[in-house]
């Protein structure tokens, strides 16, 4: 640096300075994140009444409660592996080859093929929404989340300096999107479209008009979509899952999804991340996503090692009892809640009209 | 925005403009991701020579080849949790008290005291990194990194746009760190030193006065001590292991650590940042590495279940058994190499002298 072009002001740091004090403040990243859940759960401590019984109306995890059955059946799978000690040592960041074929032998279907080379393994569907968030969109683009939805998405992206424009749902459509609102958030700095579906809190599951009237936008603005479908496992009685990438030839399409909901085991981290392109728009974005998944390497191998069994062998009386465990609980609040339940959820929703 | 502060070009996308084609590149972050280790490794398919015997040099993984004994004692401490059913939920994303406790336990030390709210579980060493790096630094500012070293340091860093600038470690020294290499890097936009103790690949153990003067250094420069210090339970027998927050009341130190080496578990993914802050100078910062772990809601359930068992339990022997294998296979190559073994390490350093 020329001494000319060196601002002369003697207090101010000069490029070679040394601090002058303790002073560490957290960086920009870290006060950027904020995850608005879990700085209440992770805190809290709360003195129950004593002359009344505590109604806990919990978090979205089924098991801390004691009120969901764990899958045995994956319980014993999980021990056969630790038995084995075949797998204790580092996976490829990206997962186990033989723990991404039964994922991929799971969700592979004729509309929507796939192999294991289209699945990233995750630390839990966050890590993957993480490195899908990071892979796609850069610091100063926008991002499109739907609103009402699940907070991590926005922490996720404002951590990386990443704008979030929250598209509206609609209670009184299903709470689907309004298609109308969505289009006028995209810009020429929109990277991509995150849909949840079905989706926390609301419930909805999207039928198929609508999920090709949300690809038909996409396709007009060639955004790719982030398809969060962690609760694809628990669509409630009446109502059928579509994988948005099924619907679709064109738009390419990161499916999320993972094994906390399904199989009621959130703490044990696995999630994934599923490539559909079949156009390679996503050639340079599919090695950028196995990049990112080098940062931490990965989820826990034991699991990784279970995952076959738990995907491929577990007795359906688990899947068929969890849904009706779900129901029950559901009809617990059934005519007792008025407008209060537009749609059926693990939450209970409530609108509230207020005259001011 | 003003028609007149809009630049007239037909043919480039005004604010509102739509993408016109599918191009979708990863974002910067992505590009910037590199972890040469993992580049090879992941994606290492070597036919061997079928006329010899293959020797596997290995990576720092000792599980894989089945060279190393696993802990049957962390095995069946994982078949009791997973049996109680207990550890299934989502534990707070800097991990479970009761596991952050029995790290602390472990840990503190007169010189250096900890208890749980000193500790953040990570989904392994590497995320306790990520997390320590991503918390401490701003893009824009430099890290301090040690040359040879963990390549991960630098994949974390550049990912993050914060600049690496290396300092030596002096093979003539036993790999201590040249201090005034090291100071001549300093200047005001370093936010923090990286010592990795005892080092990965050196094998390097830092006497107690070395350690002091690289302590020094950071107090004149008031510079954050990350210590990568996963590899404390192995120094070979004759080197003493000095945890560097034991030797300072003042500079403030992020120790990392993990069950991955020690228990030769790499799989498993848990690993920790002890944070040693006596004169509460990483108030922000704390907050900051809190709010970092909910982006992927840390490290697995069943192994926190199952660590303070691990960490205070396993019995003696494991450790003198691991110890004294390694011991074994460094003895294998003793006398052998002339000069190419510097000092005891897992990894073999071999230095060329190269005449041009
Ligand atoms: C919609 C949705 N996506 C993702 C997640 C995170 O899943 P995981 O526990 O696998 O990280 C949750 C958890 O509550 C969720 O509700
Ligand atoms: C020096 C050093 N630090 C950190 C790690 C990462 O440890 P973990 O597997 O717990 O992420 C390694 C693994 O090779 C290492 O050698």
């Amino acid at each position: 640096m020329s001494a000319a072009a060196k601002t002369t002001n003697d207090s101010a740091p000069t490029s070679t300075a040394r601090r002058v004090a303790w002073h560490i403040p957290a960086s920009q990243v870290a006060q950027r994140t904020l995850n608005p859940i879990r700085q209440i759960v992770d805190h809290m401590k709360i003195a129950p009444n004593k002359d009344k019984e505590m109604i806990s109306l919990s978090i979205g995890d089924p098991t801390i409660y004691g009120n969901f059955d764990i899958d045995e059946f994956a319980n014993e799978a999980m021990i056969k592996v630790i038995k084995s000690k075949r797998s204790n040592g580092y996976p490829p960041s990206f997962g186990y080859q033989h723990a991404r074929a039964s994922i991929a032998a799971k969700y592979t279907i004729p509309t929507a093929p796939l192999t294991a080379n289209d699945v990233i393994i995750g630390s839990g569907a966050s890590d993957a929404l993480n490195i899908c968030i990071t892979g796609l969109c850069d610091s100063g683009t926008n991002i499109l989340l739907p609103r009402p939805g699940f907070p991590l998405y926005e922490t996720l992206a404002t951590s990386k300096g990443i704008e979030v424009r929250y598209y509206n749902l609609l209670p009184e459509k299903n709470w689907e999107v309004d298609l109308g609102h969505l289009e006028s958030l995209v810009d020429d700095k929109t990277s991509c479209i995150l849909v949840n579906n079905p989706s926390n809190p609301c419930g909805s599951v999207y039928t198929r008009p609508h999920l090709e009237q949300i690809l038909a936008l996409c396709a007009r603005h060639h955004l790719p979509v982030i398809s969060d479908e962690i609760y694809d496992g628990l669509p409630f009685a009446g109502n059928v899952f579509h994988p948005i990438a099924s619907l679709t030839d064109e738009v390419p399409v990161l499916a999320v999804g993972g094994i906390a909901k399904q199989y009621c085991v959130p703490g044990w981290r696995v999630g994934w991340i599923l490539i559909h392109d079949r156009n390679d728009v996503l050639k340079e974005a599919r090695q950028g996503l196995i990049s990112l998944s080098q940062l931490i390497l990965g989820a826990n191998s034991l699991v990784q090692g279970a995952l076959p069994e738990i995907l491929h062998n577990t007795p359906q009386k688990f899947y068929d009892d969890t849904l009706a465990q779900l129901e029950a609980r559901i009809q617990l609040t059934d005519g007792k809640l008025g407008d209060l339940m537009p749609l059926r959820s693990c939450f209970i929703s409530t609108i509230l009209s207020i005259s001011t």
